[in-house]
C-alpha cells in the first residue's frame, strides 16, 4: 500500500474505501559522530510502512528533507526554509485533496518539523477553502511523532535513562541500526556531551553542541533495541491513526 | 520604556546598556459570547508592560493580529496566514537587529501563534546570517506564553478547575476584566460547552464549537482574579526574561 | 465600538446595520529628537477612536508598523517591506470580507504608507474577485490621512507657518502631547534643520536629515494645539467616512 | 542612446560618463472607444526618446504592462499585480545597479503605476542595501509623469478645459495621434460621459464607467495638439531629469 | 492587429472570431561586440508582426526583458529571475483569459527563456483551474522559437556554416540589421571565439566567453540575409500558429 | 556513499576529496494502468545508486515529488508548482554550497522536471552570488536524464520500436520491474493508445490520454530488459558525471 508502488487505478480503488493517507516526514541533518544523516527520514519511513502493513493504509513518498536550519553549520545537512516547506505541504495536500483524500496523518521523525507542519496545516485548510474544492471542509491533518509515543518514550527511558538526550539519541540510532544493520557506525564519542542549551541559529548551535549530539549517548544503541522501539511505535501510531480516521 | 513612547535617541541610549526587547503578540479573534475579540493582545500587552516596568525593558508595539485562521468562521476574527506572519517577523527583527538589538522575547497571548513564531524564528536566523549583519550570530528569540506560566496555570486550576477549558478561558477573560473593567460583557453562556475536539479548519471549528468556547466557563472570571493572574504572569515572565537575557 | 473590546456576537449584530469599519494605520519610526517613535500610530488610533465615538463605527486594531524603510537608519524604527504590507492588508481584508464587511476606511498617520496602501487595495480587489466571495465586487477601500485634512492643514499653517515642515512636524507632535501628556520630551533641537531633499534609501536619508526632522520645529507643539488639531481631524474624517459609506 | 540599440561595450563606455538611465513605463489597458490600448506606453516611450535625443541619456526598454487591475473588466487590458511589478522593478534595478547605474528616472504614462512604483523604489533600496552592492547607497529613483508636467497640464486645460477628464484624455490621445497618425480611431462617443466616481475594483469600475472614459472627450484630440504636448513634456522632463541627475 | 494600437471594442470584436493571440518575448542582454542588446526582442517583435499581417492575428506588446541571468556580468543586460517571470506570465494570461482569450502563442527570440516559459505555462494552467474561470480548461500555450524553425536553421547553416555559433549569431544579427539598418555596428571581433562551454552562472559565463559571443561570427551578417531569414521565420511560424489554433 | 547513510564527519571527509554530489529527482505521478506511481523516482534513485557505487560519488536523498501538474487529474499524482520546486532547489543547493559542495549532478527520471530544473539552476546561481558564499562562482548544476541517454534510447528503440511511446514507456516500466520485481502489475491495456497530442493542462491531458499512457505499450516490459537498460544508464551517466566534474 505504498503510493509509490501503486498504480493510479489502485489509488482510485483505495479511495472508494478510505480517504486517509500516511505521509512520512523526516529530515536530512547531522546526527552526531555515529548517527546517520538520514536518521529521521529512515525512522519515519520504516514506521510508516509498518503501520501501513498492519492497517492497509496508503503511504505517500517520504518527505526526506524537512526543517533543520539549526543544523546547517554541519556538512551534509539539507533544510528547507519554513516558508518553502509550507508551500510544499500546500502543494502535496492540494493535489491529494483534489483526488479525493481528506485525512492526512504525518508520521514524523524530527522535532524541528513540528512547528512548521502545524503552521502549514493551518495555511492549507485556509488555502483549500478558497479553492472551493468540494471536500475542503473535511480535510484534516495530524502529526504523529514516533519518538513522542508514550510507549516509545518509556522504553527509551528504561533503556537509556538520562543518556537518551534530545538529539542523536540512542533510541533513534537504534531504529536505524534495526533498519540498516549494515550501516552501523563507529566513531569517537566524547563522554562529555553538551546539553541544556536552547536552540537558536546554526552557528550558535554548533558552538554549543560541537559534535552535534544534544545530551545523548548513541553508543548505547543496539539493533535489538531498535526492533523493540520500532514495534512500539508501529503499534501506538497505528492506533492513533485509526482514531484519527474515525474522528468526528 | 515603551518603544512607541520613546525617541530614537532614547533607543540609542538604551542600546548602550541592553540589546534585549520584549515584543507582545496577541490575536484578534472570537473569544466566545463574553470574551473580547482582542483578549490575547490585551493580555500580552498588559503583562509586557508590567515586566517592562519591573525590569526596565524596552517593549515594542504589540502585534495584535496573529495566526488565528481556525477562528475565521466567526465574525470579527482577523488573521494573518502563517507565511505572512513569518515575513512580518523577519521584517521586524531585521530592522531591530540592524539597529543593534539581538535578544527578542515575545510575550504571547495566543496558543495559535506558537508554531508560526517558532518557524519564523528559524527562518529569521537563517535570513540574517545571509545579510551578514555583524551581530547576526548573536540573535536569539524566545516565546513566553503567559497562560502557560507554571504559577498562572496552577492558579487557574485552583480557581476554575476543569472549567478553565482551553479557549475563551476564565483566566484570560479575568485578565481583560482587570485591564478593561468597563468592558465586562454579559451574554448567555450555555452550560453545555463543547470540548475535546481537535482543531482543523475554520468551518469545522465552528461546527464543533458553535459559540466559540472550548470547554471553558468564562462566567467564573472576575477582575480580582485577573489582577492575581496578571501579577503572577508578570513575575514569572520577568524572571524568564532575565534568564533569557543572561543566557550563554 | 472598538473591535478589540467587542465580542463576536456584537460584531455579528453590528454587521446587520453597517458593513463599514475603520482601520487605523501608523508607523513605528524615528520622529526627530523629541518626537515619539509611535507618533503616527498614536495619532491615527486616537483620531479613529474619536470618529468611532461620534459615528458609532467599528474600529479595527491599529496597524502600528507600516512602511518606513527610509527611516531604518535610525534605531527604533521598525518597518515592513511593501510586499509584506500588501500581504498583511490582503489577509486583513479577506477575513473581514468573508465575515461581511465591505467598506474599509483607513485612518492613516504616515505619508510613507500611502503608496503601499493604494497598491495593496488594488491587489486586494483582484484577489477577492478570484476567491468569489459573494460580496467581493462591493468591497471598497479608502485612505483618510488626518494630516492632509484641509482643516488640519490650515490650522497647522496658521500655528506654525513654514516651521511645520514635513516630518516630525509640530502638528503631529502636538497631537501626541494631547494624547500622552506624560510623555512630552525635551531634547536639543538645532535651529538648523535640513529640508528640501528628496527621499531615497535609509542611509541617504540619514546623511541628509541627521537628526531625523524634515524642515520642522516640533518645539512649537503644545498639548492645546494637539487638542485643536485632533478635533479638526475627527470632524473632517468623520464626514469623509460617512460620505465614503454612502458612496454609490 | 536606446539600450535596445546599443552594444554592451557602448553601455560600458556610457557608464564612464553617466550613471543615469531613463526607464519608460506605460500600461496596456482600455482607453475608451477611441483610445489605443497602448496609449500610456506609447506616450511614455515617445517622450523618453525625445528626452534621450536632447540630452544623450540612455533609455531602457519600455515596461509596457503596468498596474492596471482596475481596467481588467475591459478586454485587451493586461496588468501585473502590484506585488509582481515590485519584483520586476527589483530585478531591473538590481541588474542595472550591479552594472554601475545608480540613477533611475522613470518616465511614466499611467497614473495607476505611481503608487506601486513608489512602493517598489522603497523595497529596492532596502533590497540593494542587503546585497551590499558597493554603490547601493547611491541608488536613487524618480518618477516623471509626463501628464502631470506643469506645462502639459496648462496646455491641456487651455485646449480642452473640463473635457480633459482623467482617463482616455484628449491630451494622451493627441500624443498617440502624433506618434501613430495611421492609427487614429473613429467610434461613437456618447456625449454623456461618467465622471467623479472613485476607483475601486475592476467590476465596479466598469459599472460606473461603461465605455471606459473618465470624464473625457477624446474627440477633441488632434495630432497637432499631440505634437505640442509632446514638445512640452520632452522639454520639462528633460530639465527634470538633469536636475535629478545633479541632485546632491 | 497590434493590441497596443487597438481599442478595447476592437478587441471585443476580435474575440468573436478568434481566441488566439501572439505574445512576442525577447530579452535585453549582451550580444557580443556588434550585436544589439535588444536583439532577441527586436527579432521576436518583427517576426510576430509579420505573422500578424499574414494571418490577421492579434499581437500583444513584446515582453522585452526575459530570463538572461547568465548574461548579467555584461553591462546593459537586464533579466528577470525565473520566479518573477513565472508571475509575470501568470498575470498576463489571467487577464487575457478572463477577457476570453484561450490560445497563447509565444514567438520567442531567446533560448534562455524556453525553460522558464514552459514552467510558467504549467503553473498558469494550474492557477487558472483554481480560479474556476469558465474557459480555463481550454487554455493552451505554445512557444515558437524563430531561430529553431527548420527553414531558418537550414538557411543559417547554408549562409554561415559553423560560424553561426549559438549566441550573438550572424543570423539574429542579420535580422536586426534588416529591421534597424541604421543601427548596424562595427567593432573589433577577435577571430578566436570561445565555444563549447556549458552555461552556468554569470561570472563563470564571462570568464569563458569574454566578449559575449558563443562560437559565432556576426561579421558575416547582412541586412539582405536578415530579410531572407525574416521571411522564412514569418512563413514557418505562421503555419505553426494556424496549426496550434486548429489543434484538437 | 549515500548521504542518508553517512555521518556528518564522513561528509566532511568526502569534501576533502570531492565537491560533487548526485541528486536523484523523480516524480510521483500516474504511469498508466500498469506503471507504478513512483516510476520516475524509482528509476532515478536506482540509477544514481549504481553510479555512486561505480564512482564513489555521494548521493543526496531523492526528490521524489517533482513537477507533474499535467498528471494531476489522475488520483495518486502529487506535484509541486514550478515556483515551489525552484525554492526547494535553492534551499537544497544553498545548504550544500555553504557546506562546501559546488558540483550538482541531477539524475532525473521525469521529462516534466527538466524545464523547472533549468530555471531553478539559473535562479540558484544568481541567489548564491548575492549571498557572497565564497565558492558561489564555482557552483555548477547539470541534469542527466537517464531515459535520454543515447545507449538507453537505442536499446529501447531496438526492444520496443514505436511502442516505446513517451510516457509510461516499457523501458521505464522495465527498470521498475528490475528494481521491484514483486510489484509487477497486471491490468487491461487497450490496444488503442492515444498519442501525438501536445501537453497542456491536467484536465485536457486526461481527456486526450484517458488511461494515462502516451503512445506506449508497457506490456512489453520485462525485468530482464530493465536490467539491461539500468546497466546502460549507469554506465553512460557515470561517464557523463565524471566529465561534468572534470569540466573547466
Ligand atoms: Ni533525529
Ligand atoms: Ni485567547
Ligand atoms: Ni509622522
Ligand atoms: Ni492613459
Ligand atoms: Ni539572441
Ligand atoms: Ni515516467
Amino acid at each position: 500500500m505504498l503510493l509509490h508502488l501503486a498504480t493510479w487505478q489502485e489509488v482510485e480503488n483505495y479511495l472508494k474505501i478510505s480517504s486517509g493517507i500516511i505521509i512520512p516526514i523526516g529530515s536530512t541533518e547531522q546526527h552526531g559522530p555515529t548517527g546517520l544523516i538520514g536518521t529521521d527520514a529512515i525512522c519515519a519511513e520504516a514506521i510508516a510502512k509498518g503501520v501501513s502493513e498492519n492497517h492497509q493504509v496508503m503511504v505517500a513518498p517520504t518527505i526526506n528533507v524537512g526543517m533543520a536550519l539549526h543544523h546547517t553549520a554541519f556538512p551534509g545537512t539539507i533544510s528547507l526554509r519554513p516558508s518553502t516547506l509550507i508551500q510544499v505541504i500546500i502543494d502535496y495536500l492540494t493535489c491529494l485533496t483534489e483526488a479525493g483524500f481528506t485525512r492526512y496523518y504525518f508520521i514524523n521523525g524530527h522535532g524541528g518539523n513540528i512547528a512548521t507542519l502545524k503552521a502549514a496545516f493551518s495555511e492549507t485548510y485556509y488555502h483549500l477553502s478558497h479553492l472551493k474544492v468540494p471536500q475542503a471542509a473535511q480535510v484534516r491533518c495530524q502529526v504523529g511523532n514516533w519518538f513522542m509515543c508514550r510507549s516509545v518514550y518509556q522504553k527509551a527511558k528504561e533503556l537509556y535513562g538520562d543518556q537518551e538526550g534530545s538529539h542523536a539519541t540512542p533510541s533513534e540510532v537504534a531504529v536505524t541500526q534495526y533498519v540498516y544493520p549494515e550501516s552501523i557506525k563507529n566513531a569517537f564519542l566524547s563522554p562529555d556531551v553538551a546539553s541544556g542549551y536552547a536552540i537558536y541559529g546554526a552557528e550558535d548551535f554548533r558552538v554549543h553542541y560541537p559534535d552535534g549530539r544534544m545530551g545523548s549517548n548513541p553508543a548505547l544503541a543496539t539493533p535489538e533495541h531498535g526492533k523493540e522501539l520500532y514495534d512500539l511505535a508501529v503499534k501506538e501510531l497505528g492506533e492513533s491513526y485509526l482514531k484519527f480516521l474515525a474522528g468526528d
